[in-house]
């Protein structure tokens, strides 16, 4: 726990939350400013401030547990966001996996959607395939 | 394997890709409409048009291949995005979890935050609790 993390204190209770589920690893619970109705959030109990700083045990089960969610909520149109960095609108400094019901086009989750169509990929692609293997 | 279905094809070679990574599970290529340098995909090789109804090995090992390629491309600012039904943006009916990278403002993924303050979430959270227990 970090000290001055606002959802490590959630997970120990020491700030109120509507919370859902919790297992070894993961909590969740209902996001107080809601996009939608039944937008939760899926965290590792084990502070980390973004994904690639994750426990691997945590990251291999929040997709599952967020499928559980999805099947209790009973929904089949949604988005999963996860964020890093502030300028990539993070708001709170520790990993957290948005699940957001998009009913209907006015609520859930609105995007903007500019593809750079100039950017080459190929530099990327190599990058990724020289640490991959 | 779905005939109609571009990332089948993609996954088995019909359609060319700039492939980067793959394993048993997951495939992971470089998305050919970016929108930002980075820009890449990653997909269960085992048809399912969305997360819930995607195999659990898949989503397990999905985070941890995003992990690495964090790692790969050497960025800390980026967003996961994973989309689900048409309305909720969804332009191929094939789950794909973007990594999309934030260099700047100007790049990568834009979006609107609208939260809906006079939802109330704790009908959602029962569900979820009653589902879960």
């Amino acid at each position: 726990m970090t000290d001055d993390c606002i959802f490590c204190k959630i997970v120990v209770g020491k700030i109120p939350s509507e919370k859902v589920y919790e297992s070894d690893n993961i909590f969740v619970f209902m996001d107080i400013n809601p996009l939608s109705e039944g937008h939760c959030l899926f965290i590792p109990k084990k502070h980390a401030a973004t994904l690639h700083e994750t426990d691997d045990a945590s990251l291999a089960e929040i997709p599952l547990i967020i499928k559980k969610v999805t099947k209790a909520l009973d929904i089949d149109t949604y988005n999963i966001l996860q964020n890093n960095g502030t300028i990539a609108h993070q708001a709170v400094a520790h990993t957290h996996f948005h699940l957001i019901p998009k009913p209907s086009a006015d609520l859930g989750l609105k995007m903007e959607w500019d593809p750079q169509d100039e950017i080459d990929q190929e530099e990327a692609a190599e990058k990724i395939r020289n640490y991959m293997n």
